[in-house]
C-alpha cells in the first residue's frame, strides 16, 4: 500500500485521510451501528461494496489501527474506531435533518437530540471491542 | 452535473453523498472555521485545491444547498452547512486524540472538550451566514 502524502497537520485533513473515503465509513458505520462483523456481513450491505473495494478498506483499517481481524476471523473496533461514534450520530441527525427519505428510526433521532451522550455510550457499550494490548 | 445515483436511504450514505469527498469537507472546514469566503481564499488553503476541484466543489455545495455565492463574490454558508459544525467538532476532537502532529490548538480542544455545545454556539456567532429566503 502506497504511503499516503500529508499536505497539512490540520486535524479536519487528519480525520479525511483516516476515515474520509466514503466506502471506508460506511464499513466503519456496518462496524460500530449494525453489528456486522465479518467479510460477508460487509459485502451484504444494501449499497452493494465490490469485494476488492471492501478488501483495501479492510486493510487500511487495520493499518490505521482501527480495526483488528481477530482469529475467529471478524472484524473488531479499536478504542480508535469506538472513538468516531459520537461523529457518526452527529453525521445521522444532520442527515436526518436535511434528508426526507433517511431511513434514520425516528426514535434514535429523539434519543440523539434529547442526549447525546446517553445514546453514545449506549452504542458504544453495545459494540464488541478488538482486544488491544495494554499500553 | 450528472445526476448522483442513491445506493440506499441510510443517513450515513446521505452525508457522505453530500459532503463525503475530501475537497468538499475542507472547503466547507475554511469557510465555516477559517473565515474563508472568497475563490482566492479557498485556493490559499495550505492543502493546495486545484482549480478545477475547487469550481466542482463549489458548485456542488451551491447544489446540494449548502453554500449561496453572494453578488460581492462571497460564498456563505447556509443552515444546512452550519448545522454541519457539530459534526467537525467532533472531527477536530477525535484527531488531537489520534493525531500526535495535529494543528489543533490547544486551547481550542479544551474548550470542546469541556463544553462542545456552547462552543459550537460560538462558532456558529461568528460565521456570516448566506441570506436565504424565509420558508
Amino acid at each position: 500500500m502506497p504511503q499516503r502524502r500529508r499536505r497539512s497537520d490540520c486535524p479536519i485533513h487528519f480525520g479525511l485521510e483516516t476515515f474520509g473515503d466514503r466506502w471506508t465509513l460506511l464499513v466503519l458505520r456496518d462496524l460500530l451501528l449494525k453489528g456486522r462483523s465479518s467479510y460477508s456481513d460487509f459485502l451484504g450491505a444494501e449499497e452493494r461494496i465490490a469485494t476488492n473495494i471492501l478488501a483495501d478498506r479492510l486493510a487500511r483499517l487495520q493499518e490505521d489501527g482501527l480495526v483488528v481481524h481477530g482469529a475467529d476471523g471478524r472484524y473488531r473496533p479499536t478504542a480508535k474506531a469506538l472513538d468516531l461514534l459520537p461523529l457518526l450520530v452527529e453525521m445521522i441527525l444532520w442527515s436526518a435533518t436535511y434528508d426526507q427519505d433517511t431511513a434514520a428510526p425516528a426514535a434514535f433521532i429523539e434519543r440523539a437530540r434529547e442526549d447525546r451522550d446517553a445514546l453514545v455510550a449506549e452504542l458504544r457499550a453495545s459494540c464488541t471491542p478488538a482486544e488491544e494490548p495494554v499500553p
